[in-house]
């Protein structure tokens, strides 16, 4: 088996240890002679594993002791829904700030079942930045602000996180979570689909603070309840269990490695490697995001023509360099690099765009 | 590693051949060099997947032609509350016949969200049986009526449906999808969790019969939505790409073991197994479902006294059956033979049925 450097924006590339271990214990887990995905989610085995997985991410975060960490099936885009639904009371309403295709995406949902406000849009300049606090026009009283602190399409990242004088806020970090330290206090809710940074498909990250458990919608459908799934700790139907399996491996393949801190410098050190060679081609690379809200998850620039650009692809897939097209909706090249992308994968793709540039400059 | 025979309700025992396939090719999928887990959702690979997914089951079931067939996250729990917000429109009632604690939650659900009515309900005789036609009391104008097909906690299946001269009939098949032959054509909506007959949890497969999708509410949460699931072929967000694959796994070996006819004839042999030492033990197990309402899938059955229940559950364990003990809200045995548990399994049960009965009877 030859693996290969794999640039997939989600699902996307896992740690190579995580995986061995998986397919290892595939058919016996811990020796109760049945696979993971056979045992029951009411088990003591599966109580321990989702036991585990909350209690690695409150201490990967730090300080989360006022929160709960729920692990829901459905994707975020159900969060798009479930998040609204479940915090905005009648009359009222929530900001949104766009800044790409899953911030509107939240937004139109929002705006569909509740009251919602456009606080800032950056489409005019084709998503390329994050706002400044001084352009974000906010409602009279929002319940609180949305936005999505990475942009996968993009390429964008909120590098800080706006003060928003007690104004809770809400994040969709499905592309960046755990890629770098935060401060969940910061935050009211964040939810994050696991396929970017944490594992599979198939899983839903969802952490809100303790105390908003208690002023929820409840007229809503029961499993968007926020206030249900954590009376139930996540089991208030059959959860997604092998997904949330793995994302505790992953969970603890992240503390292994130093955590959050680790993660980020290494993270920065892997993104400068691709940065470099766009900043250093003399324009050949044009990066899609302003210098200083570049993303270090996803990678996104242009070459001179389309026709370079397919070639581009094609060639990086011959030297087993995947899923570099740009998303469908922009073109251009996206190298998405989360978490699980090694060193030496961005090395390669940084040698491989000098290369492909001194043949094609 | 030694395999046990695992009697849990869900997740359930899988065919041990899948999870070796699933296992050699857990790091390199088709010599793509990544996981199946890491690959795209739009990728070739993975529509070859869910394609043949569909494909499968429509041959399975035969003149399905009229169906599409959905593969959605969020638990067939979801699916409580998205029947009805599909399906009923204002004004409008859909009816519910009560017939174990998977059918009263669909009902609760749909009662909280619309107008629901009940049809007939089975808890006077603790959800021992299932209903007869003649006790059906449809409302005037119901736009559906749902039934849960079989009864995982009691034990209880419908052998034969209800004919409801031309009123939509929608089914939660969670428990026993796939595991015999049904007529398609007699139902406007089915859906079933993975977890019990195919494959892990995290996945909820929905065949909604097409002329229906163009009728759908559409001022509902978009990720609750039958007509934008089936626009997009599943995938409007990314899916539950791992359960699917292995759902596509299932069907293909349930395809190479001779379809439904031949899983029935398989299951019917299973179950009479645990029955006949259930009735030829001269009242030491006591079934719970009447005969003719018999499961095939969950074996529900009383001993003399719960402590021999719990001496009965424990021996088991240590001679490798296990999961037999019931429903936390029933108590006593429950053996589930779905699909994937094998003819030797329930041998093996039924010998030591008769063992225990001759120590302790």
């Amino acid at each position: 088996m030859e693996r290969v450097f794999n640039f997939n924006p989600g699902p996307a590339t896992l740690p190579l240890e995580v995986l061995m271990e998986v397919q290892s214990e595939l058919l016996d887990f811990h020796g109760s002679g049945m696979s993971v995905m056979e045992i029951s989610h009411r088990s003591k085995d599966f109580e321990a594993i989702i036991g585990e997985a909350e209690s690695s991410m409150k201490e990967l975060i730090g300080g989360a002791d006022d929160y709960r960490v729920l692990f829901l099936g459905g994707g975020a885009s159900t969060q798009f829904a479930a998040v609204p639904l479940n915090l905005v009371p009648a009359g009222r309403e929530a900001d949104y700030i766009l800044t790409g295709s899953f911030a509107e995406k939240a937004y139109e949902e929002a705006a569909k079942l509740v009251k919602a406000n456009i606080a800032a849009n950056t489409k005019a300049d084709r998503h390329n930045r994050i706002p400044k606090a001084a352009e974000l026009q906010l409602s009279a009283n929002p319940v609180y602000v949305h936005l999505c602190s990475n942009n996968t399409i993009c390429g964008t990242q909120w590098q800080s996180f706006p003060e928003l004088k007690g104004i809770p806020l809400v994040a969709d970090m499905s592309s960046d979570i755990f890629s770098r330290g935060f401060d969940i206090q910061k935050f009211s809710l964040i939810y994050a689909g696991a396929q970017k940074n944490l594992g599979p498909s198939g899983v839903t990250l969802v952490i809100i603070r303790k105390e908003l458990l208690e002023q929820v919608n409840k007229n809503i459908p029961t499993m968007l309840r926020y206030d249900i799934h954590a009376k139930n700790d996540s089991m208030y139907n059959t959860p997604p269990c092998f997904s949330i399996y793995i994302v505790n491996l992953i969970l603890r393949w992240l503390k292994n490695n130093g955590g959050l801190p680790a993660m980020e410098k290494r993270n920065r050190e892997k993104a400068a490697l691709i940065y470099d060679a766009i900043d250093g081609s003399g324009g050949f690379y044009k990066g899609h995001a302003l210098l200083e809200d570049r993303s270090l998850m996803n990678v996104t620039y242009r070459l001179p023509s389309e026709d370079l650009e397919k070639a581009f692809v094609a060639e990086a897939k011959q030297q087993a360099l995947i899923g570099l097209n740009g998303h469908r909706s922009v073109g251009g090249i996206r190298a998405s690099i989360y978490n699980a992308m090694t060193l030496e994968g961005c090395k390669a793709l940084a040698e491989f765009m000098k290369e492909f540039q001194s043949k094609n400059g």
